[in-house]
């Protein structure tokens, strides 16, 4: 039964999908910026339903943190408008020639950016991936399939009814955007095997989400997010530009993906730097989980191997003397989850040899794990971060939501 | 047992491929000069082996057709070692900046392709996919994981012997080509749920080992190949030039994926055209299985769903006539598998609609469907041609067999 019902609504989805491809710019940026204005006007609807979700969790026994990323206000509701202007501000990708030539025999070949198709997007919590993920997909002529938590169930209906009732009234199918019906684990599952219906499937959420995901889907995946972020501080490191790009890196946000949970320094910088480096964590309220030289400051908690391992997303972080940055890049191999790492120094020769040997989404040198973002990288706006290597890699703007097809056109030609 | 006798070339794999991402060009086609060479001294040792698995295919009762793609001879080999010094001849995809700019706050960005790693190869039949995908996979800096079909065991065992000898012999990895060891199913199995030791696997062959691959792999998977191509002759055609893009595009070669498998035409040019297609197509020994329209004529078959749905891969065509251009879309998008859909026509507003319209891997305008290839493309070197719309799609060349990093550099940038 759930199989069908998301069979159903996936085939309206491509449906959709089709005049979408074919949606010009104009048209595409007139929806989005109904979208905008219809969240807006419909603000007191939308915080009516949200309201219903948070009372619905705080009685659940859900954990606070998790219920105030559920919860929405007038502001956050005029941010998600505002981010569907944005999109409407920046290029369409659909149309752009990647590359072309004309060939011996005149053929000309172009090859030429088109939609996926059909997209289904899989995601826990805050309800704001509603509207920027619908957002991102129809700039990019993709139908969006949603399936986000049941714990936002009517606020994403609240969004997604008033997002499909602005596409319509602009002359664009109400299908472009659709929420995944139904209760418990089955429809994603459902969604998970619609191979041939929905062309890409990406997850946005914890590890766990992203690994079921991976591992029971046919339709192909996109794996998003989970950082593991290393910073190394090189022996040439200016050790004050260390200090101040691993306090931003570890206690900027903590929570999110491109913030450090690992610090390795070179064994030559570590009396000079270690003191430093651990007081001010702590004083920053970080709890530093270290090796036997970090451990012998106070405070400094023992280091597993657990540690090195972990992505936090918390004020803690692993810290660990290594001999020298070959020993580093072992570490980082190891441990890495392959989102960002960063290298501090001022020796041309380590900065080269750390960012050809590092095989993460972001290599950086002297500067915060916290730049891979789209919005920092410029890319306007971003449905999420790659941490694998098959089509798209690191922060994904609106091209890295579309395919290509070659147009070959000639005047008779056969071999 | 078989799992981890995968795991341990999977784990050789990735420490050679440690050593290929960082190789130079010049290293690289050292080695593939070296193969090249190598393959040409060792003919009569590839020969025999080569001999034993055709001796064996012929006394198991394998049909004639596929012991004849398995048959080598020296002229074969000579051609797998130019194979090799033509991918020798091409640019390094590695290290190619795809995109860059210098960010407001002074953070340069670059994109850069990089290496997947350790790519999967699973085919069937010809041995000389194993030396063609080694030496793609070897300039594009990944380790090889081969796993051809159990018929071809000794040609492939012993090809891949002399290709680890002469990498060796050029400083670069042993490991960085090898075969997948043991008999049966399993061992393809365990490569398939080897993530995060294979980072991309391809499937070579037909339709079922594919489906098969997508549906089990856990490694991502790029699906290649199964072509079921429309020529569609539109109203306003040159009918002589129509002719003969049928006739090539059904008859040069019937067997590959990107021969034309289905034809339609446009009821306006029935009457001048069906007669003189149907005489033409039989004349070159085709069997047409048509709707009413073609069966009037002696010898068509009445066409069937299935025939629309098929990829015939022999001397059979499926025709039709439909009453217009949107008719000839519908058809396509119902049966058509994405790889290439062609259209004969004057009008460039047909052409327009036809090639926006059509979501195949390549839309081909008054040209034969044959030229969807990587080597007609200018390409110089194919994978394999992709049927999917994530990471590549149509021919798949040196770029394609890559993945990019971000590199960030800063002088001390917080955010």
């Amino acid at each position: 039964m759930t199989e069908s019902t998301v069979e159903s609504v996936a085939l309206r989805a491509r449906e959709a999908a089709q005049d979408l491809a074919l949606a010009t710019r104009a048209a595409k940026d007139a929806a989005l910026y109904a979208m905008a204005d219809g969240l807006v006007a419909a603000t007191d609807a939308v915080l009516a339903a949200n309201g219903e979700d948070v009372s619905a969790a705080s009685g659940n026994g859900i954990p606070e943190a998790m219920v105030d990323r559920l919860r929405l206000d007038a502001d956050r509701v005029a941010g998600m408008a505002d981010g569907l202007r944005q999109v409407a501000g920046l290029p369409d990708p659909v149309g752009e020639v990647v590359r072309g030539s004309t060939l011996a025999n005149g053929l000309e070949l172009r090859q030429v950016r088109v939609p996926f198709g059909v997209v289904g997007i899989i995601y826990e919590g805050r309800p704001n991936v509603t509207a920027d993920a619908a957002g991102i997909c129809l700039k990019s002529g993709n139908a969006v399939l949603l399936r986000g938590s049941s714990s936002a169930r009517r606020s994403n209906q609240a969004i997604v009814s008033v997002l499909r009732e602005a596409a319509a009234s602009t002359g664009l199918p109400a299908d472009a955007v659709q929420l995944v019906p139904g209760e418990g684990h089955e429809p994603a599952k459902a969604l998970m095997r619609a191979r041939g219906l929905v062309d890409v499937l990406i997850p946005r959420g914890g590890a766990g989400l992203i690994r079921s995901v991976v591992e029971e889907s046919t339709v192909p995946v996109i794996e998003t997010g989970v950082g593991n972020c290393h910073v190394y501080v090189d022996k040439e490191a200016d050790l004050d530009r260390a200090l101040d790009i691993v306090l931003n890196a570890k206690t900027h946000r903590p929570s999110v993906c491109n913030a450090a949970e690992s610090l390795l320094v070179h064994a030559d910088v570590a009396d000079a730097f270690v003191p430093r480096v651990v007081g001010a964590l702590q004083e920053a309220g970080v709890t530093v989980h270290g090796d036997d030289v970090f451990a012998a400051h106070d405070g400094v908690q023992p280091v597993t191997e657990d540690d090195y391992a972990r992505e936090y997303l918390s004020l803690d972080i692993a810290a660990s003397v290594v001999p020298d940055l070959e020993a580093a890049l072992r570490h980082i191999r190891t441990y890495s989850s392959g989102h960002t790492e960063a290298i501090v120094t001022r020796s041309q020769d380590a900065a080269r040899r750390f960012t050809a040997a590092v095989d993460s989404a972001a290599v950086i040198v002297n500067a915060s794990t916290r730049f891979t973002d789209g919005g920092e990288f410029g890319f306007g706006a971003e449905i999420g971060i790659s941490t694998q290597k098959l089509h798209a890699r690191g922060p994904m703007g609106l091209p890295e939501m579309t395919s290509t097809k070659y147009v070959v056109t000639g005047d008779g030609q056969v071999r």
